[in-house]
């Protein structure tokens, strides 16, 4: 069932209705009085007749009239029976405010589990529990303890009150901005936040969404959702739990599993979500991106009074990946001819105080400069709105005409101003004028820039969207018929990974991958089978119990001659036998020996947030010592397949250093390809590893391949 | 002379005292007037009779009275000249405020050369120009057109009015901080940043020193100062000019030559100043710095109310490198006792709502947290304030008296506590009490978090604070004259390079490094040379007219017997002949081949700002793609060099990594210092660069040495 039960209710029974005014059963109707919900209020305890002069029930399903939302007071034990009884009565809904579940340990768990399943049974969906509750700010239906929180086109979702509290006293205070929307999360044990996500694209009211997140249960529908919301209206989020003390709280807090990681940021930002790192300035990036158009170019050009601000501004831009490109010789014209000598026209452009007099040149250099169709949008950073309090009062009224005409000049040129000025703090009109024309104003020069950024990091992925392709399977059924035999020989024979050959043969079976590995089960076929490989080869025992083959005798290296390929397998079988006698010995796998080449790495892991996520890196140093890899949440495309492998830091290795050639970054991308579609096709695998593979010039050579399977009880993520 | 005659002076003439309510020589006699300066006012004009009553005279040397300083208001052109009369007058300071100087390139550089000289030879210090001026507090001696700037403990330098006007308005709109004295060092063109902080080291009423920089003239200098002053108060710093675009910004504004760089990061932290990105963070740092007691040790706790505050906070103290060790359960119970079931108290501790009606508890919890000998310091985070705003007036004087108890806590207890609280808005007393007993209080989360950590961090520093070891040169002047006769040498023949043999040889002359490679004229020179080589020898020409030696046959590997080594010999002597008939041939060096073993690379430069630069790095992909290098100063201590080898990422690879021996650290300590010892014994030397080195085991090969000279006709930085 939709959201719109819970969200959009139009009657609410408020469980625990109280007649004390410090309990929560008494504030929330009290708050839903005084707000004045468009909907009815039905109160329920059964030892009160009523409350705040509404008639009181003794449980919700004694209520007459139909009753769409529940709103639950009452302690964690007595959840499941009050949501069996809202389901005797039709209830679509219920916000459940008790903590003391899935946050507590095991208990808490199994009776959040006992929770759901009510829920479910009865066809209820949940907000929480744990959680501050709801606010619907157009039907005023507000079951939080919060007063007065201004409606606007923003939907807040946060598993915080506290952080909640902080966004909305920051609106409050500093923006003209308000919420159609505010969901505490808790702890999604039923609701999930793609749902939440689903719901808020498709509300017309909504502009922008801002979320504060712990850790999330389903980051893969997510994720998906997210690819399209953001096509549509921007998501901003700010996730926390980098550290490890971090995610501790977290868990504690929200019961969340996981925090942020860089598994997370690549996912979100991949998705076109705006992820922010620190917290102030999580609104002043929501205000920028409800309300100004996103960059049409990544071209931004600085507006100031004073180099100090100048300066600072185009170090944090440059971090944040914008262009500062020098103005054209045309425009600095036009701008020297109105700005006195001393000023700096390239861009920073420094006015140098040529506004003390008259800032009206503010509006007469964003004129000059918003015209031209090389720039993307405007930062102006300083006094702006401060010259009347700084120099002379009478400038008030031509710093109010200037903000009129910034206004309508972003209007007209549907190109963004974000304004900094160290005034706003003394609310001067000419800036309130601003915030009319929707242009953002930020006391602080880091936080302006921030807020650029995220409008040209909008508006570039919205310029670069390309529908993600659609994951396709290159070979199809028959192909699978042949893995799942794989699969099921290794879960007959009691087996917990694939043998070497299998693993192999799997890689084989699915993309542009060839192993010409063989398994050989006698010394004639062995030779056979190596004069079929180019060069040397090198075999290896194949036996589900020798799991280090070289420690017992199982590898030899480097052989040339049908001879040596011979007393090979011999050696290699007598040793078998001599380190475990009873050994199940499968044959012995022939293989090409690996040239010298540029080692690498691609391994795939489970997620607890997004499930299975593949990694790619250069083998050795590189990914071991100095953690230099990629990551992506499966599935992936063939393009993002390239990009993994020309993002990480030591890319430059794959590409011809010192002198070496280039490697074959094409079949590097097919057998990322390739463990991409068969972690898709068999749910069986845990985690699959390829390290080494030997990268040449032409073609690769997976050198070891290795297959974990998923614990048979076990459903994989 | 000394900066007092210019800071604290008695008695001033304005030059270019004026009538006109817009021109600078009013504005500053008008607020000297109105802010009651303590000294004497003379205002000069040769067009004027008198300016706001005082009387006006045509030149400085007119003045009766003695003058001690003068402010000199008159554009560039004019100063030389005015300086000269200021001289006759035995006038000991100056401010200059106008620009076009060294900011507008070569023609105003030339100007302030001439101003320079002509203030040394009449022995007047400047300040500027191209600056807004300066303020002393203390004698309302404001010579900058901003009024109303709080008295205070913190001195500050900055480089941009804008900057300054934007930290002396938070100071005033969001602290109860002031300030002793204001500088606009401008060009830097007489006195040096050095100086000032000399000044202020020793001024009594500044507790702590601010700066925003844009360039250094001298940053050997600042940094040797640096040293001295920050074990007495701390140095915080912004220096901008992290990018391209942000260093020509600086450029044309201050005419700075080089912006921040990693070379600069390091060498002020390692002085102990305290360096800041975020401009936003400069004013609560030093409030922080200048009113708390330092950390006494690393751990801090953090008392929370609610989990979002609490996990943001845990991440940015964890990235700021402060521990947050969980405390010790005799801790934990005692807060159990006073907190909701709900709550966590291991750290962060979260009184879940424990303080809604209640938030004495606060204090209560920061007794027993602070007087646990483990903890260095509290951040407070959430509400506190604010609680009579969200749930009842009357508990307005129970924060009241919350915040005396936290007051008197920092003092009995000496640790710092730092509030963050979202109330901070809404101004209520308690806040304002916390600030009388100089605890700060951020609206931000994130700069709460910040002046926990660079409290830990000064704190961190003067702990671990070891006076810098001398450079003491290990070898004396019997290596020095040697050395010297070495580059007489290579400037008799104008060369500006020293020969590969040359420089190996300085390298043996200082510290503990060996280089075994001689120079031999004959074949059989080298054979003798080589049998005093263990293992195989390469062998190179040396000649100031070959370069590249490969390129021209001049390089031969390998060579294990004396034949070999004869008839390497010949050819080598031979190709060289063939390349270039009329070559110089100094001979050919014998050196040993180098084994297999890990590449390093050591090189010097001249840094704009600071100097003699080492640099140290891991040859190959390290250096040349991941740019993982580490930077000093030179000279370097002992303990520099071991800490040089240990920084860089990639150190792991020193240490034995995949099984392979660790490689001889001492051996490259004592080549690192060697280095510093060159440098600092040549100042012939512009560059110098061991590539490769190859380390082992036990000892180092330095397989090439160069050494660029520096233009006979500058002299080195």
């Amino acid at each position: 069932m939709g959201l719109e039960h819970v969200l959009n209710a139009s009657s609410i029974a408020v469980v625990g209705a109280s007649r004390n005014e410090t309990k929560r059963g008494y504030q929330a109707i009290k708050i839903l009085l005084d707000e004045k919900y468009e909907g009815k209020i039905y109160p329920v305890n059964p030892r009160e007749e009523s409350v705040m002069g509404l008639p009181c029930h003794a449980k919700v399903s004694d209520i007459e009239a139909p009753v769409e939302m529940a709103l639950i007071t009452t302690p964690a034990a007595s959840i499941p029976d009050i949501l069996e009884d809202c389901g005797k009565k039709g209830v679509a809904g219920a916000v459940i405010i008790a903590g003391g579940f899935g946050e507590l340990g095991a208990e808490g768990k199994k009776l959040e589990r006992k929770m759901v399943k009510t829920a479910q049974k009865n066809h209820i969906r949940l907000i929480g529990p744990n959680t501050s509750g709801m606010i619907n700010l157009k039907k005023h239906l507000n079951v939080v303890g919060l007063r007065d929180v201004p409606q606007g086109s923003i939907a807040l979702l946060s598993q915080s009150g506290n952080m909640a509290l902080t966004l909305i006293t920051e609106a409050m205070i500093k923006t003209q901005m308000g919420f159609s929307y505010y969901v505490g999360v808790g702890n999604e044990a039923d609701i999930r936040f793609h749902e939440y996500l689903k719901f808020f694209t498709d509300d017309p009211d909504t502009r922008a969404i801002l979320m504060y997140v712990e850790g999330m249960r389903n980051g893969r529908a997510f994720l998906q959702q997210a690819y399209q919301t953001t096509r549509v209206k921007p998501v901003i989020i700010l996730k926390s739990g980098r550290s490890a003390t971090g995610r501790k709280s977290a868990g504690s807090h929200t019961g969340a599993l996981a925090g942020m990681s860089e598994v997370a940021r690549t996912a979100f930002q991949r998705a076109g979500i705006v992820v922010i790192e620190n917290s102030d300035e999580l609104m002043p990036a929501a205000e920028s991106l409800a309300n100004l158009p996103p960059f049409k170019n990544n071209n931004v050009v600085i507006l100031a009074d004073g180099g100090g601000h100048a300066t600072i501004a185009a170090d944090e831009l440059t971090d944040l990946g914008v262009n500062l490109p020098p103005l054209s010789e045309k425009i600095q014209e036009k701008l020297r001819k109105i700005l006195p000598a001393a000023a700096s026209v390239r861009n920073p452009i420094d006015v140098a105080g040529g506004g003390d007099a008259n800032p009206g040149i503010f509006a007469d250099c964003a004129e000059i400069i918003l015209h031209d169709h090389e720039v993307g949008g405007l930062l102006m950073v300083g006094l702006f709105g401060g010259y009347s309090i700084r120099f002379a009062e009478s400038l008030r009224f031509v710093e109010e005409d200037a903000a009129h005409r910034l206004g309508k000049l972003v209007k007209k040129t549907e190109k963004p101003i974000v304004m900094h000025s160290l005034y706003n703090f003394a609310k001067p009109h000419a800036l309130e004028l601003l915030r009319y024309y929707k242009i953002p104003v930020q006391d602080s020069l880091e936080i302006a820039c921030k807020c650029v950024g995220v409008l040209a990091e909008y508006g570039g992925y919205l310029r670069g969207y390309k529908a993600k392709a659609k994951f396709t399977f290159t070979k199809g059924e028959k192909s699978k018929a042949r893995g799942r035999e794989i699969f099921a020989q290794a879960r007959k024979e009691g087996r917990n990974s694939l043998l070497e050959n299998e693993a192999k043969e799997l890689l084989s079976l699915h993309g542009e991958v060839v192993c010409v590995d063989c398994l050989a089960t006698s010394a004639e076929q062995a030779v056979q089978q190596a004069n079929g490989i180019d060069g040397a080869v090198v075999m290896k025992i194949v036996s589900p119990d020798i799991l280090h083959k070289s420690d017992a005798g199982g590898v030899e290296l480097s052989l040339e001659t049908p001879d040596e390929v011979r007393q090979a397998y011999k050696k290699i079988m007598s040793n078998a036998k001599k380190f475990k006698s009873d050994a199940q010995i499968k044959g012995i796998l022939v293989s090409p020996m690996a040239a010298v080449g540029q080692e690498i790495i691609i391994g795939t892991k489970i997620d607890d947030q997004f499930g299975p996520i593949l990694m790619f890196g250069i083998g050795g140093v590189m990914v071991e010592v100095l953690k230099d890899v990629a990551f992506r949440v499966l599935p992936i495309s063939s393009r993002s397949a390239r990009r993994m492998i020309d993002e990480i830091k030591s890319a430059i290795l794959l590409n011809g250093f010192r002198g070496r050639p280039p490697v074959d970054k094409k079949a590097i991308q097919h057998l990322l390809l390739a463990v991409s579609e068969i972690i898709g096709s068999y749910p069986e695998i845990q985690e699959m590893d390829l390290n080494p593979v030997i990268a040449y010039e032409h073609g690769l050579n997976v050198v070891d391949a290795r297959i974990i399977l998923t614990p048979e009880d076990e459903t994989r993520w």
